[in-house]
């Protein structure tokens, strides 16, 4: 099993199913990751189950965790998310240290199931200014994660690395992940971008992951089958 | 408020009330975060209750997350936790990527609240084998926050870094812990360090963490209030 097992995180948006549909291509029997953190875009979650169904992944584990009780964002606080297009610097849909949490629970699984490979949808392009969506964060990730476990222990006493981490959408485009995705089949339908729906689940069309998933439909050249 | 406030993971053992008397006596002010993973020793998380009570800390946030559906480890899981004594190597209590997973619940918070500082227990002289208690694991974690972060951006670009950890217990043996301990007022009643308490949450007394707490206080010269 080791070695040919993955975690892959699972939000329901977009980028993560891509990376699932990705991961599987290249061989890895897929365990799917969801975080459930009290999220204003919820809606995301039921499409991350049916992304996980759909791609018959070997298990799917959604983990819920209270991350309103922390605050820090306007994904998970009362403050509202920016409807007014992109802004400088860090923006106030950024969850403090939600990426290393995240990691770190996909990176507990993946020991405990044996699997070696932990995959997830980050991207330093149109990436919104995530400071955890950096390169040199999941670079530092990943040698934190062969310190922290056992099996990067016995790894490391071998010279070599347990864990590896694929994020193959890092330094594409939104209109490039979207093309990929059109070739590997994936169901843009049953995913969810929006980070603040209607109470329906429909987008709301303006925040910057509507704006970004628009445009990036547009520039592909290609129709969001997700009407907003 | 920042610089002076500090998160401190209490797990309602020995060592991490130690960790907090020693906090607050470096002039913090203390957001404590306990951690209900669904572990086989939950009286440990009353006994947090009770340390952050007596402290009187400025917050004690519990958050709950369901290790037991990750598995793995003798805490959560089916397999019982040994009680002949330390066996070589890292022993089956050992719970995969735990503390990387507690130290980006304190880093969150952490940031959330406007803390720098970030505080725990770990220690690597009396640590059972534990990966993730090394002093090489927490300088790369603390690498990674500061990479991870809002806060750690805008220190670099001020040249500096956002979070400092502090781990006082690293390098103390578990009787010099005890001293310090009592030296700093810690009522150890109300630690516990069972890993597979009774019913009535009195301590197994033959758990590794069970012997290793009589042994220390046995070196210490002191009694251990938490009669077994």
């Amino acid at each position: 099993m080791a070695g040919r097992t993955a975690v892959v995180l699972v939000s329901g948006g977009l980028d993560s199913a891509v990376v699932l549909a990705w991961m599987q291509r290249e061989g890895f029997e897929c365990v799917a990751l969801t975080i459930d953190y009290g999220q204003r875009h919820r809606a995301e979650l039921d499409c991350a189950r049916r992304i996980a169904e759909q791609a018959c992944v070997r298990e799917h584990l959604v983990q819920r965790i209270d991350l309103r009780a922390v605050g820090g964002s306007a994904l998970t606080g009362s403050e509202p998310v920016p409807k007014s297009g992109a802004s400088d610097g860090i923006p106030v849909t950024y969850v403090p240290a939600r990426n290393t949490l995240f990691l770190s629970l996909a990176l507990g699984l993946a020991e405990a199931r044996g699997a070696r490979d932990i995959a997830l949808g980050i991207n330093a392009v149109d990436y919104s200014g995530y400071p955890d969506c950096r390169p040199a964060f999941l670079e530092s990730f990943a040698a934190t994660a062969n310190l922290a476990t056992r099996a990067g222990v016995q790894a490391a006493d071998r010279g070599d690395l347990a864990f590896r981490f694929h994020a193959p959408l890092l330094n594409l485009s939104k209109p490039q992940i979207i093309r990929l995705g059109g070739e590997l089949g994936v169901d843009f339908a049953r995913t969810s971008s929006c980070y603040d729906p209607q109470p329906d689940g429909s987008a709301c069309g303006q925040c910057d992951s509507c704006r970004i998933r628009a445009a990036g439909f547009a520039a592909a050249g290609l129709a969001d089958p997700k009407v907003c």
